[in-house]
C-alpha cells in the first residue's frame, strides 16, 4: 500500500529535512513531528522547517520546539550532506501552502511529498497522495509500518494527535475502521486520549471564552436558515484581549444549528483582507466554492480570502454564492442524513 | 470475561422486559436499543420500559419509537409470560436510578443488572458490574459476540452511539484500545461516525444557541481560577425560548478553559430546588463531593441537587465545598498532565 519507491528512497538516504503547510493545525504538526523520531529510531538525521512559531494550542507536542524557523539552516543542511538527503512535504496540498520559501524548497531533491488532501495539486518529485486517508497522520503510521520501524511513545504521541484532530475526534467522514485501528494500536502505545483531548481542547484562555460570547452575538441566519453567518472583528479582539489563534474551533458552534448546512465564519484580519471560512455538512462540497475564489480546503471544510472589501461587502458576496451554490441543489436536504430514522 | 452464568440465563428466556435510567444519555438509549435488537435476532421477544418520552436529541435512535411509558405493560408481559422472562436494567449504577418503578420494577426475576459505573450500588438477582469500560454499550457489544449473535445495522448504530457519547468521542480516559477496536468493528457494519455526529452534535436549535450565549455570560471564576461557575435561571429559559434539554453539553464550555480544575453548572429547576452539576479535569473526584451531598456519577462526571436554596446560596456552597476539596489536594496541579512537554 505504502509506494515501494518511498520506501526505497527513505531507506538510502541517511538525512531529511521535514516541512509543513503554513498556520500547521494538528495533522501537520503531529505527523511531522512523528515522522522526525519514526525516521530518527532508524538512525537518520532530522531537521525540520517551520515559517513561524508553533502555536500556544500545540505547544504541548513533543519535539515541536526543535524546529528552525531559519531558512539558511536548511539550506546549510542540504549542503553540508550532499546527495545523502531527501526533502519531505507532509499534509500539503498545494506547493503554495510551504509558504514564502515554497521556491527554494523544491529546489532541493529528491522532493517527497505525503498528503491526504483531496484535489490534491502534484508537485515533487516523488508523491504519495491518499485521498481516502483521514489524515497525513494516518499515512505516516502505515509508512512507518511498512519501514518496520519501532513507534516510540512520542511518535505514537503525536501520530495520535494528527489523526485525532483531523477527523474531529473521529467524527468526521474519512474515519474509517482503519484509522480507529491505528488509533486503537497507539493507545496499547501508552497514548492516553484523554491526556491529548485535556491538551487539544480544555487548554484555552478566558479571553478566547469572551471573544466567543462575542462572536455568537454576530450570528445571522440567511437562506431559509440554511446558512449561518458568525463574524469576528479587530475591535472584538481588543475588546476581548484575545489573540489570533484563539478563533480556532468558533465555526464549530454554527454548524451545530440543525437546519444548517453551511456555516460561514468572517474574520477582519489586515486592513481591507476579509478571510473567510466555510464549513458544510452532509453533501454540500464547499471546496469548490473556495476553488473558485482562489482559496482551497476539503469537502467540507474549506477557505478563501477577500482583498479590498469590507465585512458587510463579503458577507453578502459568500452569501449570494450560496444562495446559489444551495439552490442548484450541491446540497443536499438534510433528510438524507435520516435514513435509520 | 462475560459471565457464563449471565449468557445462561439470556439463552434459557425467551422473553425480557429492558429498563434503564431516567433521563436517559446516549449509553443509557443506546445500549437498550442495541441490546433490544441482538435479543430479538435471537428469537426472543422484547419489551422496554421508559419512564419518559425520549429527548428529541435522541429521537433519531432507531427503534426508540418503540418504547412503552406504562408501566402496566410490563407487569402483563411478565404475567403473560410465567417463568419464560427475564428483566435487564442497563447502565444503572444504583436502583434508585430507575425511577417511580423501582421496587415494583425489582418484584421482576430473574432481574439482571449490566452496568459500568464506578461505585455501583449492587442490586438484582444477576450482576455483570464493569467500571473498566466505558460504556454500557461497549459491554452489549461483548456480551453479542460471547452470545454469538449476528449484529444488524441498527444494533451497530445504537452502541457505535451508546459508546461515542459516554467516551465524549473517545476522549475520556476510559477510551482503552478495545474500545476503539468495537467502534472500527462497527463501522464495519456499515455505520458512519459522520452521521452519527451529525445527528448527535449538530442538531441543535437556534433558541439553543440564544440559551448558550446567555449562560455563557454568566461565567465566574473562582479559587484561584480553578472553578469556573455557570447557571442558567427559569427566566433564561423564557428569554431564549429554550427547553430543558438544550443545556446539554454546556458544561464543557466552561470546561475548555486552562486554569479550571472543576466546572460547575448551577440549574434553577422547580421552585426551590438546584440542580448542580460538576466536571473535573485531571485527578480531582467529583464523585465523592455528589455523593455526599445525596447524588453520583462518575470520577469526572457527577451531579446533585439542593433544596430549598437560593441559586446565591447553593453556588456559596458548593464553593466553598470546593475550595475545601481542591485545597485538600484531591486535584492535582495541571502540570501532572503535562509529561510529555
Amino acid at each position: 500500500m505504502v509506494p515501494e519507491e518511498l520506501q526505497e528512497i527513505i531507506k538510502k538516504k541517511d538525512n531529511f529535512v521535514l516541512v509543513t503547510h503554513v498556520h500547521p493545525d494538528g495533522d501537520a504538526l503531529g505527523s511531522l513531528l512523528g515522522l522526525t523520531d519514526i525516521l530518527e529510531g532508524l538512525g537518520k538525521r532530522v531537521l525540520f522547517y517551520l515559517e513561524e512559531p508553533v502555536s500556544y494550542l500545540y505547544e504541548f507536542l513533543p519535539g515541536c520546539t526543535r524546529a528552525t524557523h531559519d531558512y539558511s539552516e536548511v539550506q546549510h543542511f542540504f549542503d553540508e550532506c550532499h546527495d545523502n538527503i531527501g526533502c519531505i512535504a507532509l499534509d500539503c496540498g498545494d506547493a503554495d501552502r510551504m509558504g514564502v520559501n515554497k521556491n527554494r524548497l523544491l529546489q532541493n531533491h529528491p522532493f517527497i511529498v505525503l498528503d491526504h488532501h483531496r484535489g490534491h495539486k502534484p508537485f515533487g518529485d516523488y508523491r504519495w497522495v491518499e485521498p481516502e486517508r483521514s489524515s497525513t497522520g494516518e499515512m505516516v503510521y502505515e509508512l512507518s509500518s511498512a519501514l518496520g520501524a519501532e513507534l516510540s511513545y512520542h511518535a505514537a504521541f503525536n501520530l495520535f494527535v494528527a489523526i485525532s484532530t483531523d477527523t474531529g475526534s473521529f467524527r468526521y467522514d474519512a474515519t474509517t475502521p482503519r484509522t480507529l485501528r491505528i488509533a486503537a494500536n497507539l493507545v496499547e502505545l501508552g497514548v492516553r486520549p484523554d491526556e491529548i483531548a485535556h491538551r487539544l481542547y480544555e487548554n484555552f484562555t478566558l479571553e478566547r471564552l469572551r471573544l466567543m460570547e462575542l462572536v455568537l452575538a454576530t450570528l445571522e441566519m440567511h437562506v431559509l436558515n440554511q446558512v449561518a453567518v458568525i463574524h469576528v472583528t479587530r475591535e472584538m479582539f481588543k475588546k476581548s484581549g484575545a489573540i489570533s489563534d484563539d478563533i480556532e474551533g468558533f465555526i464549530d458552534y454554527p454548524r451545530t444549528l440543525r437546519s444548517v448546512k453551511v456555516a460561514v465564519f468572517l474574520k477582519e484580519t489586515e486592513d481591507d483582507v476579509i478571510s473567510v471560512s466555510l464549513r458544510a455538512k452532509g453533501e454540500c462540497d464547499v471546496s469548490r466554492i473556495a476553488k473558485e475564489l482562489g482559496g482551497g480546503g476539503h469537502r467540507n471544510a474549506s477557505g478563501f480570502r477577500f482583498a479590498k472589501l469590507t465585512l458587510q461587502q463579503a458577507k453578502e458576496q459568500v452569501l449570494t454564492i450560496l444562495e446559489e451554490a444551495l439552490h442548484e441543489g450541491q446540497a443536499a436536504p438534510l433528510d438524507n442524513m435520516g435514513k435509520v430514522a
